[in-house]
């Protein structure tokens, strides 16, 4: 998908949500647990409540590589059917990988060729020619690692080198070289509100994809204040809060109702900014 | 499997190689291809001639995920070979995963269960609670990328903070608090010869796993002057040089010739030592 053509979404769905498909065996409603395909048939009915106010899905792949070949299986058929039912969506594979060039140039195949989703998340400790094979698809993306939502991200994220940039920062720099805002994204908790405006500094319009918003305590108005652009640059990652709404026969529906008080909330920043 | 254990079969075998499983349908030879599992009839042909010359098998992800379920299907028949038949192997699955806590716990669940490897290759950028849950296995391993063999690695890793500490040792320093030298083991790349010194004096107990010795370039001998340990503290991989020694239907042979010839080199270094 093109960076205009993902705009154009936003503005008419008016949302930049993404529902994140964290889709655990052992969370999802007892009923369904017996299915030939739980996972999938779980992630299809969230999907079918939740399409008309998100504007993304981001399978989260540990869910899925944790049941093996099946998982794999139950990933492929999701990916299917979204891309057959909502070809609107911009689907993420949160995988969050990175490798030397030659195994990078599989993993790419993998996402963006077999999978044939829309981006990949990827970490940046081994640098450019881990990350440049993803950046070669057409109207793929990946989605670089930057600043991120859990505790852990203090480690080594925040250290300051002795020209006085953080780490964090430095990945933001030195990465725009490697592509641009129409093929790289990064991923910036919102549970980081306060350095979103020192981001948009260096990568003033780049989509950035921001988890940690509900379960992980970040909050939408200081994200869409300090984060926001013109074309919006922002998609709003939530997982559990969606998905896990509700644990009976009316989990979807649930989760339709939840997707879509956060699309109204959403709506009004949109407009607040002009963009609607 | 424990530390001294494998040290014990390093001293038995003479040898600290890890085999790469880095196979590539497109690479492997042209009687095979058509077969119904391609990717585990070659692993079992090359773990056959090669076994008795290595200490450790080493799948990369990357290979097997680019096939998708039937992919898990042959990583998980190879390793399930290799533990049914040579279960001296110490099995890390090069996959280089990490992420938030609760994923993490995920994807640990399926390498250390599911799977049943000893190890995990795991990146450090998202810091302390996203390799934590890979270090509280029994006799499980995460292997933490430090200094890889890669031209990126000069792109952040080298980077020196305010108290001139360069990211990779900051990376040792900090992470060495979260488990000890009998769950974490560092990658370095066998490229960094000279940096082998810097990263003793901080993990000096530690085994490294050493990717880059062939196909990339690194020296053995330099990796053992500078890195190797009283009880070795050393895996060395080769993946390319061993398993495509030869594309005709003596590859298994081939390969199992150019193991045994690294192994040769490295009984060498480890008499040197005084190990063997």
């Amino acid at each position: 998908m093109k960076k205009e053509e993902l705009f154009e979404n936003i503005k008419r769905k008016k949302s930049f949500l993404c529902v994140g498909l964290d889709t655990d065996i052992r969370q999802i409603p007892l009923h369904l647990r017996e299915n030939d395909d739980a996972l999938y048939d779980f992630n299809r009915a969230i999907i079918d409540e939740t399409a008309a106010f998100c504007v993304s899905y981001k399978p989260n792949l540990a869910f899925y590589e944790c049941r093996g070949a099946q998982g794999w299986a139950s990933l492929k058929k999701t990916v299917d059917y979204i891309k057959t039912n909502y070809p609107d969506q911009f689907i993420i594979a949160d995988a969050k990988r990175a490798d030397i060039g030659n195994t990078s140039i599989m993993y790419a195949r993998t996402f963006f060729n077999m999978l044939d989703v829309d981006a990949i998340t990827v970490a940046p400790y081994m640098g450019e020619d881990s990350i440049t094979p993803f950046l070669n698809h057409d109207d793929k993306w990946a989605i670089l690692l930057t600043l991120t939502s859990n505790r852990g991200a203090n480690d080594f994220q925040l250290t300051t080198d002795m020209q006085g940039e953080c780490l964090y920062e430095k990945v933001l720099r030195v990465s725009k070289q490697w592509g641009n805002d129409e093929n790289m994204m990064y991923v910036v908790g919102a549970t980081q509100g306060a350095l979103f405006e020192r981001i948009r500094r260096i990568v003033p319009d780049h989509f950035l994809l921001v988890p940690g918003v509900g379960a992980q305590g970040g909050s939408l108005e200081e994200v869409c204040r300090y984060g926001m652009t013109e074309k919006c640059g922002l998609l709003v990652n939530s997982s559990r809060a969606i998905i896990y709404a509700d644990a009976t026969c009316q989990f979807a529906v649930k989760a339709g109702e939840t997707a879509a008080c956060i699309q109204k909330e959403m709506a009004f920043f949109l407009s607040k900014k002009g963009i609607i």
